[in-house]
């Protein structure tokens, strides 16, 4: 018998049809003989019309206890349906708001960080033989004020309530069948992992494999919690996010990921000064633009270039702050480029086997494709390239690392 | 400076329009001065809308404690809407939640009952100038489960917050702008009342005058917490709740109010003899089947006639009931009417002025109206008559109490 943290997304409770389909499945989990425990997120469509209410009555910038009020009424929706399915089904489930299992964050709305759980309540319950039906993405504060976690946030709860309860594992049900090597959209020959390590998942997650969200990764990682992504439509086996040891799937390049939604900004012949770069990204920080890859190479003649990306929705904020930086550290131009995309190899065998980011320059040379910017980890290597090649550069990289490398042995670690 | 509580039910806060318009009087209340507290219901439509859900996911007797976590959500979202409105006029605002100011409840969920207030948070909240926003209908038990009052419930969560802070006065602001002598689409002469004793009102509630719950009313005269009700759509006063001694309006019959969703049951021939009562109205009760009129004569041979009313919804279920316990008991005949209708004359005058029954009775035969029924309380006659001869009853009844007697002083009690 196990212990079994499930957590359903929006789509996979967007209406009451949905709610009894997942309850069938959390019946058949009970009836397998395991103790279950589901986070589940707001119906799919709710946090959008709650945030478009509170935009009608606050303003584009309403206040963000009441916002965390407001929106916490989508989760604690569905765990009431859910629990009235399960029970329908003749089992015994009971729900719980984030404040009821004692979710407590810290105070800042609408991202907040979850500091603690009372595991007491969920553990009783899944004691006595019912199933516990937590609302994922909400939390409370010490003064007992409603938080919420931020999108995506019911991952994060997931994971949070699977490490507080010592769970065998978290499934994090989806609307898709698990991690694959790349965009079976754009690859037809993309396979779904069986195995990947929490570095190689947070490596995907943040270059927009929009799978998991990275907290609840990083949260499963600190805690040893194991994640298996799978279908809420099917019953096959989805992807094992696990510990590096156990994640031993013999490829030298787990993932090929790409981000379209980035755009450049260069500076050119900056003088190679010390400050330069804090009188650039200092005001980039406080204006709240999170810059992805930030590039420097020195020239002979002193001065300097200065290349970085940001998120798309941010560069005409990016690009004005850079231009007034540029003025004062005595920029000999500034330009912008939202014509971009970074394509990514990911991979834990990357630390023992040398020569891939090489062979990935040359795949790409071959295809005519121009590198701009190159950015690399200890398991991951990105590249900046025209917007244009990206299907080009996934699938050529694709067949070069994943569909060639499929047989090839990874070192041990 | 009065500390003013505000209650504006579904229909006030129906969309974010009118919200907004709540907002705006509660500024104004707040700029002449006074500390405000707002309970606020669910939006028109929403409770029904959620209901239905609770019915869809758990069938059509969904188990009562999710139903209430599902429902409470109605009011959790106004409270945050109303408290993004009020802000963005420039005022503090906080919202709370049931079990956010210790609305502590008894564990009937679905229909719980008031049984204390934590009243530290709403008076911390409104010395520091902040309008405390609360929602309605909600509340906790020990166990911090989430509970509701029922219908209409948020009319009593306001009175309660009012009684608990010591308010001055509780404004219930509704669709209509007071309490009528009668039914204004009935009877064009209707006339608002300035004043009204809780018993009076509690008889009117009672008897199918719609503006206040019953509850609220009982609670409003145990914490002798005055009550005006109000039209939030206007400016005008409406019509104030208030003691005994308080309310001097010189009627002896200060409404006229009529209630056509009763049916008739009758038991004829029954032998008089003890038990045979219980027998009937105890199964009654068992099935949840709440009776109003009850009246029996014992006739010269030794049997007696019971007829009572029921809920016109419940008929069906009280005939077969009524039937079965007729063969048990010996009835001759047991036969119900739903083609009744219940006319009452309500006043605190009644108690010292003699004759109004009689004088009643004579309006009624005038007409050529039959009287099926009498009950009588303090300050309260109620006639059962044809449907049909309803409006007409009402008319001639509030034409010879009400408009005739106007300029009647009231005995000083």
């Amino acid at each position: 018998m196990s212990l079994i943290v499930q957590k359903y997304g929006g789509t996979s409770v967007k209406d009451v049809e949905r709610i009894r389909n997942v309850a069938r499945r959390v019946v058949a989990t009970r009836e397998a003989g395991h103790r279950v425990a589901v986070v589940v997120s707001a119906m799919a469509g709710e946090t959008d019309a709650l945030v478009r209410l509170a935009q009608e009555a606050g303003g584009p910038d309403p206040d963000p206890r009441e916002y965390d009020v407001l929106v916490s009424t989508g989760e604690q929706k569905t765990i009431a349906l859910l629990a009235m399915a399960i029970q329908r089904l003749g089992h015994a489930a009971r729900s719980f708001t984030g404040a009821q299992i004692g979710m407590r964050t810290d105070t800042s709305h609408t991202r907040a960080r979850i500091q603690s759980i009372d595991a007491r309540h969920i553990l009783d319950t899944l004691d006595e033989g019912t199933v516990a039906v937590i609302a994922g993405f909400q939390g409370v504060d010490d003064d007992g004020n409603v938080t919420t976690l931020g999108r995506g946030g019911s991952d994060t709860s997931a994971v949070a309530v699977a490490a507080a309860v010592h769970a065998d594992v978290c499934e994090i049900y989806t609307d898709v069948d698990g991690v694959y090597t790349t965009d079976p959209n754009l690859v037809p020959a993309a396979r779904k992992l069986s195995k990947i390590s929490f570095d190689e998942m947070l490596e995907m997650a943040s270059l927009g494999a929009k799978v998991l969200q990275i907290r609840s990764v990083k949260f499963a990682m600190q805690y040893g919690v194991p994640i298996h992504v799978r279908s809420s439509f099917s019953d096959v086996e989805g992807t094992w996010v696990v510990r590096e040891e156990d994640a031993m799937e013999g490829l030298v390049v787990s993932g090929v990921t790409y981000n379209r939604n980035e755009a450049k900004i260069r500076l050119r012949g900056v003088k190679d000064q010390p400050g330069v770069a804090a009188r650039l990204f200092g005001p980039l920080g406080e204006a709240g633009i999170v810059v992805d890859m930030i590039v420097q190479n020195v020239g002979q003649d002193g001065s300097t270039d200065i290349t970085f990306t940001v998120p798309r929705t941010d560069y005409r904020k990016a690009l004005e702050i850079a231009e007034r930086a540029g003025v004062e550290i005595g920029a000999a131009a500034v330009a912008g480029d939202e014509g971009i995309a970074k394509v990514s190899v990911v991979g834990l065998g990357m630390k023992d086997h040398a020569g891939v980011a090489s062979r990935m320059f040359r795949v790409l040379a071959d295809e005519g494709i121009n590198i701009q910017l190159i950015s690399t980890s200890e398991i991951k290597i990105s590249v900046l390239i025209e917007a244009k090649y990206t299907e080009l550069a996934v699938r050529a990289l694709h067949a070069a690392f994943v569909e060639a490398g499929a047989a090839e042995p990874r070192a041990e670690s």
